[in-house]
C-alpha cells in the first residue's frame, strides 16, 4: 500500500497505463534549400496550432474555459513573432534544418528560464518545452498522444501530468490517475476533481513502484493506492465502488430541493464560475445562484481590454440565465499572478503581498470604471450584486464605492437602466478585513469569505509552496475564529454573510461553517450536491 | 516646497551637491600581450578588492554590521572564479583589453538579469554593476569617489544612493540627503537614521528642481525640502535646529534612568542587534538589554555553517557584556529573501509566504540543534532568553521545545552547564499567532510582537513594494486589535509581552503602545533615548 495526497473522491480498480516522458532526439543536419525548410517549419508550427486548437476547444467543453487558457498562452507562444522570428533566423544564418534551428531556440529559451531558478519562471520552461515538442513532432510528422487508444478500466500513472494530457484523457477509457508529484491545489489535483476522477497525487515513486498491467485500487478518500491487491480487498471495495455509486444517484435527487439545516434555517448553495458559460453547469447542479464570478476570464488571452459592451453581454447573460437568482460578480483580480498581455505590471518579489486586485483597479480609474458601468448596466435584467476583492481597509472600500457612484450618475444622465438598490459587497480575504469586520459590516452589504487567500495570508504560507504545505489548514483555530468572527459582524448589522473559498465545499468544514451559522456556500459546480446533503444533515 | 516621504529625522540647512550617475565608455582596443592584459585585469580586480575591504571595514565600524554585509557580497563577486575566469577567457579568445572583455561580461550577466525583470533579480543586477564600474576604474587608474571633497554643511541631491555612496559619506561635512526615489523602509532611509542625518526621500524630480549651490531646507520631521527659501525661513528653520539639538542634549541625560510611564508602571527599553559588537551602542545609549538578537549576521557572509563553538563565543560575549540585562536571542530566521551561500534552498515564488525561519528550523534539524545547543551553553554567563520566530501554530512551537529539550538532555549527559530556567518565547508576527494569542500565552514564557511582518501580513501587502506602500500602516485598526489581544492575552496568563518590530520606536505608536500596557520596548540604538522620554511622558 502506498500513502498520498487523496487529491479527488471516489474509487477505481484497474490496470495500470505508465505515461512516460518521452525525449526527443534531434540531428543536425546542413540544408541547401533555406526557403523550403522555412516552408517546412511554418507548416509544422500552423499544424501546431490547429491542433491546439482542437484541443483548447474539447478542454473548453469538457473542462470548462479556466482550465482551457493554459492552451491559448500555448498558441499565443507559436504566433509570437519573436519567437518564430528567431527560429527562421537561426535556419537562414547557420543554414541548417528546422529541428536543430528550433531546438536551439527552446534550449535558449529554457535556458534563461531554468537559470533563474524561480518556480514560477520554471512554470513557464515546462510550457515552452511543451510547446517546442509539438512542433518537433509535427517536423518529424509523428504526432501522437500516448493517452489515446487505453484499454478500458485504465489507471494512469505518471510522474506528473500536463494540460495537454488531462485534457486529451478519454473518460470512458480513464478510470483514475496516480503520480509522484502534486498535491491537493496542484493543477492535476484540481482537473481530476474538474473530471470527476479519482486521483492520489505525491506518491513520490509510484512510477518505480508499479509495471504496466499491474492492477491497482485507487482509494481517493483515503489517499492510498493498493497494488496488485488480493481478491477478498478487490470484492470490499467494489462494494464501496458501488455504495459510492450509488450515493451520487441519491445525490441527483436534491438539485431542486430547497436546503435547509437541521435547525431550520434556509442556506444558499450556489457555484463559481470562471465564464458566463459555465452557469450551466452550475443550474444543473441544482446551484441556487452564483456565489462567484470571477471576471478575470473576461480579460485574458487576448490582445486588448473588453469593452464596455462586451463585458455587459457577458454579465447580462448570466443575470438573464439565473432568472432572478442571485449572481455576485467579483470586479477584476488581476495582478500578483495573473498578468494581462495588454497590461504591463511590475514584477514583484511577492506577488500575493502586491499590487493586485481592487489595488490596482483604484489606481487604475479607467479600467475600473469599464467594468463597473457594464456590471451596473447587467444589473437591469437580474439579481446581480457586485464584490470588491482584496480589501483590507474601509477607505478603499469607501473609494471604491464612490467610483461606482460616479459610474451612476453617468448612466443616468446618459439615460440607461441600472438597478439602483444592488447590494455591493465585499471578500473577506485579507486578516485585518476579518479582524475589524465589526467596522466595515456597517458599510457593505454582504460579506464573502475568500478562504484560500484568508489562510494563506493569516498563516503566511504561499498555499502553492509545498514545502510548507503542513501549514495551510482551513481548520487552523485561528482561521476558525476569523471566519466566525466575520459572519457574527455581519449577522449583527443585519447583513448576509457567505463563503466562495475551497472550505465552502469541503466536507469537513461544512458541519462548522452551518454551525457559524454561514447563509450562503459557494463552491465549483461538482461539489455542490454533496454540499447540499451535508448542510442538511447538519 | 517639495513633499516626500519624512525618512529621518531632524533638519538641515546647507548648499545642494547634485550627485551625478556617471556612465563610464569602453573602448575596443587589439591586445597582442595577452598575459599582461589578464594581468592588468588582475591587479585591478585585486585593488578593487582592497577598496571594498576598507569600505566595508569602515561601514562596520559607523554602521554596524548588518549595514556593512552588502560589501561583503561585493567581495564575494570578485572572488568567484566563474565571474572572473569568464572576464579572462574573454580576453583570450576575443584577443581584446581587459576593458572590452569585462563590461562583455558585465553586461551578459547583467542582460541575464535584466531580463527576468523580477524586482529582487533586478537589484543584483545593480550590484554587478556596481562592482563591475570599479573594477573599470581601477583599470583605467581614475578611481574616485564623487563624495569626496565637500564643502561643509551639504545635503546631498541624488536619484538614489547606493550602499557604497552612504558608506563613504564624511559626516563632519554632509547633514542632510534628498532623493528622487525610495520609502521609509528602503535602504537609504535606514542609513540615514543610523547616520542621524535627516533626510527626505521619494520626492520624484528632486534631482530636476534644484542645482548646485541651490540652498536647501531639509525638515526630517514633516518630510519637506524647501528650496532657496527667504531669511525668515531659514531664521524660523535655525531656531528650530537649535530647539533639535537641545533637545538631543537633553536626551543623555536619560541614559542611566530607569523608565517609567506616568502611570507608575516601569518598562524595558531595549535595543535590536545584529552582532555581538553592536551591544556596545546599545548600552552607550541607555538600553535596558536586548529585545532581539538577529542571529542571521553569524550565518552570512561565509561560506560554511557557523561551529556550535563560534555561535557559543558569540552569545556568551553578548550574555557577559550586559551583565544580567535581559538578552532576547533570536533562533536563525533565514530563508525567504535572504540565503546562504552554503545552504540551497528552492526559490518561491512569495519568498515572504514561504519555507523560512523557525519551518525551516523543524525541518533542518541538524542545523537547529547546533545553534540551540550553543544557545543554551551561553545561557550559564547570562540572563539569555530564547525566542522563535515565525510561529504560526502552537504545534510548531511545541516540536521547537521538543528539539530543545533534546538539547538540554545531551548538555546534561555532557556535563556541560545551563541555564534550565531560561525562558523560552515566540515573535508573534503571524496574524495567526496573535489572532489565538491566548492559547499559546499557555505554553510560552514570553510574546515579542514583530510588527514589521505582521504588518505586512494583516494587510497582505509587501512593505518593500512601493506601489502599495500606502497599506503598509502601522495604526490600521487591525493590527492595532491585533498588537491589544497579544499584550492581554501574555497578561491573563502572567507572562511578559514586549515589541521588536519598527513601531516599537516610532513615536506616534509609543503613547498607543503605553496605553496598551506594553512591556518591553526593543528598537535600533539610537532610538532609545526618545523613546524612554516619550514612555515617561505617557
Amino acid at each position: 500500500m502506498k500513502k498520498g495526497i487523496a487529491a479527488s473522491n471516489g474509487y477505481a480498480i484497474g490496470q495500470v497505463f505508465i505515461k512516460e516522458d518521452k525525449e526527443i532526439s534531434i540531428v543536425e543536419r546542413v540544408i541547401e534549400d533555406l526557403e523550403e525548410e522555412k516552408n517546412r517549419l511554418q507548416s509544422a508550427i500552423e499544424s501546431s496550432k490547429d491542433q491546439l486548437t482542437k484541443i483548447k476547444e474539447k478542454a473548453e467543453r469538457e473542462l470548462g474555459s479556466e482550465k482551457a487558457a493554459v492552451f491559448e498562452s500555448h498558441i499565443m507562444l507559436l504566433e509570437d513573432p519573436e519567437f518564430t522570428g528567431a527560429v527562421a533566423m537561426n535556419i537562414e544564418s547557420s543554414k541548417i534544418n528546422a529541428e536543430k534551428a528550433l531546438s536551439d531556440v527552446i534550449e535558449m529559451y529554457m535556458g534563461i528560464f531554468a537559470a533563474m531558478e524561480d518556480e514560477y519562471m520554471r512554470e513557464r520552461a515546462a510550457d515552452i518545452k511543451d510547446v517546442g515538442n509539438r512542433v518537433l513532432s509535427n517536423l518529424a510528422g509523428t504526432v501522437e498522444n500516448a493517452l489515446e487508444d487505453l484499454n478500458e478500466n485504465t489507471v494512469i500513472v505518471a510522474h506528473d501530468l500536463t494540460p495537454s494530457d488531462t485534457a486529451g484523457l478519454d473518460r470512458s477509457k480513464v478510470i483514475g490517475f496516480i503520480t509522484n508529484i502534486g498535491g491537493r491545489t496542484s493543477h492535476s489535483a484540481i482537473m481530476a476533481r474538474t473530471l470527476e476522477i479519482p486521483a492520489v497525487l505525491g506518491l513520490n515513486d509510484i512510477t518505480e513502484s508499479v509495471k504496466n498491467g499491474d492492477i491497482v485500487i485507487v482509494d481517493g478518500y483515503q489517499g492510498i493506492v493498493l497494488i496488485n491487491p488480493d481478491e477478498s480487498t478487490i470484492s470490499n471495495y467494489r462494494q464501496k465502488k458501488i455504495d459510492y455509486d450509488k450515493e451520487k444517484e441519491e445525490l441527483k435527487k436534491l438539485i431542486n430541493v430547497a436546503t435547509v439545516t437541521k435547525a431550520g434555517k434556509h442556506v444558499e448553495v450556489s457555484g463559481n464560475i470562471g465564464k458566463a458559460e459555465d452557469i450551466y453547469q452550475v443550474l444543473e447542479n441544482g446551484g441556487d445562484g452564483v456565489g462567484l464570478f470571477r471576471t478575470e476570464f473576461l480579460y485574458m488571452d487576448r490582445n486588448d481590454m473588453p469593452s464596455e459592451e462586451e463585458q455587459f453581454e457577458s454579465y447580462k447573460y448570466v443575470a438573464e440565465k439565473t432568472e432572478g437568482k442571485p449572481v455576485v460578480i467579483r470586479t477584476l483580480d488581476i495582478g500578483g499572478d495573473k498578468k494581462l498581455p495588454y497590461l504591463p505590471l511590475p514584477n514583484e518579489m511577492n506577488p500575493f503581498l502586491g499590487y493586485r486586485a481592487i489595488r490596482l483597479c483604484l489606481d487604475r480609474k479607467d479600467i475600473f470604471k469599464i467594468q463597473l458601468r457594464a456590471l451596473l448596466r447587467a444589473s437591469a435584467f437580474g439579481n446581480i450584486k457586485i464584490m470588491f476583492p482584496m480589501i483590507a481597509s474601509l477607505e478603499e472600500f469607501l473609494d471604491a464605492k464612490k467610483i461606482l457612484k460616479e459610474c451612476m450618475d453617468e448612466l443616468k444622465r446618459e439615460g440607461k437602466d441600472f438597478n439602483e438598490e444592488l447590494e455591493v459587497g465585499i471578500m473577506v480575504e485579507i486578516p485585518s478585513a476579518a479582524i475589524y469586520a465589526d467596522e466595515l459590516a456597517k458599510h457593505v452589504d454582504f460579506f464573502s469569505i475568500g478562504t484560500n487567500d484568508l489562510i494563506q495570508y493569516t498563516l503566511a504560507a504561499d498555499r502553492m509552496n509545498e514545502k510548507i504545505s503542513y501549514l495551510y489548514n482551513p481548520k487552523h483555530p485561528a482561521v476558525l475564529r476569523l471566519i466566525k468572527m466575520t459572519i457574527d459582524a455581519a449577522h449583527k448589522e443585519g447583513k448576509w454573510c457567505g463563503m466562495c473559498g475551497e472550505a465552502a465545499g469541503d466536507e469537513d468544514m461544512i458541519p462548522i461553517l452551518v454551525k457559524y451559522d454561514l447563509d450562503e456556500f459557494s463552491m465549483s459546480a461538482t461539489s455542490i450536491l454533496k454540499a447540499k446533503q451535508i448542510i442538511m444533515n447538519n
